[in-house]
Formats: C-alpha cells, structure tokens, sequence
C-alpha cells in the first residue's frame, strides 16, 4: 500500500453497490472509507459490514459519523419507525415512482461530510455507488444531481482545492456491477443490503428484491442469508 | 400567526445575520428554525441564543440538530481546539484570503438538513443569512454558491417539491443588516456573534471584529457584552 497514491474517500454504506465502488477505488488509491449511521432501521447490521469490508480492504483512513438526526426529520420508512418498509415493488420502481424508502435529501448529508473531509485529507477524489437505471428511482442517485453536486463542491471549498464525485456504477446494471464485483475480488459475503432485518436478510424489500434480481441474472450465488426469496423476475 | 401562511426553513445559527434573516422571513412566512451544535466553540451560547430568538418570534416549528461529527473531521479553529480562533485579520478577509476560521464545506451540512426537512414539512423556501461582501471570505457564502446549490435541489428532491433557498442579505454590507433590523425590531440583545467567548464577547476575534464596525458604521450601540473592544476600522 503505497503512500504516495491519491487518497480518495469513498461513502460504503455497507452495501454491494459501494463495496463494489470500494474495490473499483482501491485499485488506484488509499481508501478513505466513511460510513453514517442515520437512524436507519439495519444500523448496528450496516456497521458491521462496513467495519468488516474496511478490514477487507485494509483501509488507512476510516470514519464513522452519527447523522441521526435525520430520524427525527423523518419522511422515510427507514427512518421512521411507524412507517413499514413495503413489499419490494420493483415495477413502481421502474415507471419512476419513488417509494417510501426514499429518505428525503440523504445523499446530501453523506456527500458534505465526504466533501469537508476530502478537504482536509487532501483527497481530489468523492465515490459513490449512485446507481441510476436498473434501481430504486431515488432522485438523489442520478448523474445529473452528482454533476451539480459537482458544480457545489467548486464553488463551497477552498480554491487551491479540486474535489469531484465519481459514480462509477451509475449507468451499470445490477448485474452488470456484480459480475464487475466477482471480476474485482469484492467481497460479496461481507455485504448486507436489506432494508428491515439483521440476521438474515428478509428478502422481499426493494433493496433485497434488487439484489436477488441481479445476482439471477449474472448467473452467481448470492452469499448472504436470506429468510425468504421471491421467485426471480 | 394563520396557519393557511408558507412555511418557511430559516438557518438560525443565533448571530445578527441569521436574526435579521428571520426577522425577514417572519413578515410573511410561519418559521421553522434549524440550528446546528457540531462542535463549535461556543456550541451552548449559540443555542441559548437559538432558544430565545425562536421565543422571540413564537416559532412554530423548531429543530436543533447535532453534527458533532465535524470535530471529528476537523481542520478549522472553529471545531478543533488545538487551533486558536486568531485575532481579526478584516484586511486578510477583504483581501479574499479564507481564515482558519473557515469549517471546511460547512454550509452544506446545515442546508442538507435544511432541505429534508423543508421536503417533509412541505416548505418551499429556505432562509440563510448569508453575506458575501464586507464579511469573512468563506467560499460557502456567496451568492454563486447558493444559485448551484438550488440546482442540486431541484434535482435531489421529490418532482413534485419546489425548493428554494433565499439568501436575502447576501448582497448588503453588515452596517446596512443592522440598519435592517433595527427597522424590523430584530432582537439584536439575544444574539451571539462571537467565536470564542460564552459570558462576554471576545471583542478581537473576526466575527467580533466585523459585528462591532457594522453596528459603529450604522450608528447603533451592540446591546451585548464584551470583553474589550479594539477601535473601530
């Protein structure tokens, strides 16, 4: 692990979008690896796959923020208790509704505490695993929010400074980004992604209807327990 | 106060320009007042001051929320008190040199949460008392900064939202924001500037600094206490 490669910071939720980003990043730079705990229904499940990818990936730098204030804005069923995460509804998804898990304007959060600490690392460098297509129709996870987010980040920091977002999966597939992930050594095990459970993965979220979607199509195991699966699409 | 009025987000952070800012938003608007603790120096004077502002004006909706998560990323003297909060240095600041008073990309996390909650509220405006000229030289308080950050806006929220941010003062010089709400009968007793100091003002730091020429070039006595004062530019 050379120290003279660029460090770049990289938002890895824990899931198998942003490991997958991860293992894209570390092929050419220190990682800088930030996680947030929100408030978010899996949060003690979403840090330990976190910790144990970071361990994967012998990250140099590491930080977990606390933003649970966002529980108390609310607006979201992962945020919101007293809103149930639904049955995963992947063809709402893909007219373009955006469903309950939306959680207003999160990515926003993440982004400004990846950005000040770009800052001050020194990294020129922003990944996230924003995917667009083939996903939950967040607005917040399309190219073109990250080309503003971009234009933001120019004007909000220090001039000496030259800090960008890359989304490098945001036009892939979902399979498309797992065969990349098996190709790249991401360590799949380690990931989690469900929206409501800890111990086994509950299966029928959008976020877990997604993933057992991608993984069918790339012809690949999931590696993750699961206490029920739908029937492919 | 009718309820059938707009509700607007206002950034208080507890200092003159966010008072006046609310002052203004208060003539036609019900106010939702965010305030921040992450970590600054004066991180309960600040929210004393939120407190009694948002008495003041019977906000109807109020939020403090905790970032303290900044401390932990640092690299300003405003969040890491291994860095003294230096003495004014307004020649530097018109010189557009940027102090290390400077919290890197700060705004961002106040306008993050600003908006969130501006989505769940059904609020269609957000208030900032932002000042580019005749202030500290921070990249994150000018006007350009806020034009790209609508854009983000409007492309990271729900199709049906219509979000904006409003930086009214950001082209007026301080003396003429204390002009301003003197007119408004802004509360100027309850607010906090200072950058060091809890009990009484420092007086020398630049917020001081700027705060005293402004309320001496309008004319006007700064009802709060400080500890000394150096002679006004």
């Amino acid at each position: 692990m050379s120290s003279d490669r660029p460090i770049a910071v990289v938002l890895l939720s824990g899931g198998m979008d942003s490991c997958v980003t991860a293992a894209l990043a570390a092929r050419d730079h220190r990682l800088a690896l930030l996680h947030s705990s929100y408030g978010q229904l899996t949060e003690a499940r979403e840090r330990r796959a976190f910790e144990e990818i970071a361990e994967h990936f012998q990250a140099p730098f590491r930080l977990r923020i606390e933003q649970r204030y966002m529980t108390r804005i609310g607006g979201s069923a992962l945020t919101d208790p007293s809103i149930a995460v639904p049955e995963a509804n992947l063809v709402a998804a893909e007219a373009g509704q955006i469903p309950i898990t939306y959680v207003p304007f999160r990515n926003a959060h993440f982004l400004s505490a990846a950005v000040s600490w770009a800052e001050v690392l020194g990294a020129r460098r922003i990944y996230v695993g924003a995917v667009e297509q083939d996903s939950s129709g967040y607005p917040d996870c399309r190219s073109q929010y990250y080309r503003a987010f971009n234009e933001v980040i120019r004007l909000g920091t220090r001039p000496e400074t030259s800090i960008e977002i890359c989304a490098p999966l945001i036009e892939m597939s979902k399979a498309g980004i797992i065969r990349r992930g098996i190709e790249l050594g991401a360590p799949f095990p380690l990931t989690w992604s469900c929206y409501r459970e800890s111990e086994a993965a509950c299966g029928t979220c959008d976020s877990c209807a997604l993933r057992l979607r991608a993984f069918a199509q790339a012809g690949a195991a999931d590696p993750i327990p699961y206490l029920k699966t739908l029937t492919p699409a």
